[in-house]
């Protein structure tokens, strides 16, 4: 079996490492040992050629074979159909992960990282839009703490979903947002202890460091 | 084959009327042929059966068979596996289709729906978060118009990816912010002008109506 090639930006500022997505794929394929390597590319987005990878200009994407696939859930949910150990394949198993891994991407993500890009700049200006965001995720994180109080992983057993929910949350988690969510923040710690998020993490700090 | 149930509310206010996500479903449903009925729940939130089927307390879910199924992405992608029409069944296909999907869910509405909280609270403060947030929804904007004007469709052939495409970019046209982007506007008015669409949407407009 030919590698999995990731392809991720050579160089990132401080801030940002140890989040670039690329850690979502990394985690999946060390949970599921699937042989891959990494391949950097310049720190300046829009080539002609990254934008034939990744049309909108980010990173991660991945190539397997003939296929050349951005979005990290798009790749997450390429590499749980060569798994089992990332998705069951069971027609229940396997519906549940995939709803999960979308209530990540859609119902949490498209609050969170909104909300983040006010936390990054700093900013507590607050108006009748903004206090629609903060309740926006605010009410997501109760209802996903009311799920996660009565399970350990959201699909049965731990999945994609889980590798997903669990990087959308550590974002909420740097600025402290989990403090109220007892459940969110230790679904958090039980995900970052297992072995493979260690090396993901590990990998993706060692790789942005190289270059420094 | 048993029908597919769609469940939506029984009732919303005239304002979201013709964009709540049931759209979605039921336009892919048409273009499908596949059989279907819909059901309503009353306009309340977060009884224990709803959240049983949507942890989120939102809808739309579907049941088909034994699945139940919360997420318009999740349900999107459950009939594209259902129906050729909605999905290629080539690989390279099926994984083109699939990555667009997620765009659409990941670096396009992230980018939409929290901008247009702004914009149904008519709220015009300024402030840096604000300004990362309207330049995260430019950024994508024309990236997706560099990608449209050179196709018509996102994954080779009309597909689930632009339902769901096409709904996201009929939101931001509704505040008037595809003005700049003519491929974008082009391709609403090219996806709604389907047949399936207009039954889709006529359907949910009667739906509503109905209870008024």
């Amino acid at each position: 079996m030919a590698d999995i090639v990731l392809t991720t930006f050579n160089w990132v500022p401080a801030f940002p490492r140890g989040y670039v997505r690329d850690l979502r794929i990394r985690w999946a394929l060390e949970e599921a040992e699937l042989p891959y390597h990494v391949e950097g590319m310049a720190f300046t987005a829009d080539s002609k050629e990254h934008l034939s990878h990744q049309p909108f200009g980010q990173v991660p994407w991945i190539t397997d074979g003939d296929l050349s696939i951005f979005e990290s859930g798009a790749i997450l949910l390429h590499l749980g159909e060569k798994s089992e150990t990332l998705m069951s394949q069971n027609p229940v198993g396997r519906s549940e992960t995939i709803q999960w891994l979308i209530a990540g991407l859609n119902s949490m993500e498209m609050a969170s990282v909104p909300w983040s890009l006010y936390k990054f700049a700093d900013d507590e200006t607050m108006s009748p839009g903004r206090e629609h965001l903060e309740r926006f995720l605010g009410s997501r994180l109760q209802h996903l703490e009311a799920v996660l109080a009565k399970r350990d992983w959201l699909a049965g057993r731990f999945s994609i979903a889980d590798i997903l929910m669990c990087d959308i949350l550590r974002l909420i988690d740097r600025f402290d947002a989990l403090d109220a969510h007892p459940a969110c923040r230790n679904y958090v710690e039980r995900s970052t202890a297992r072995p493979a998020f260690a090396k993901a993490h590990q990998d993706q700090l060692a790789h942005f460091a190289k270059a420094d």
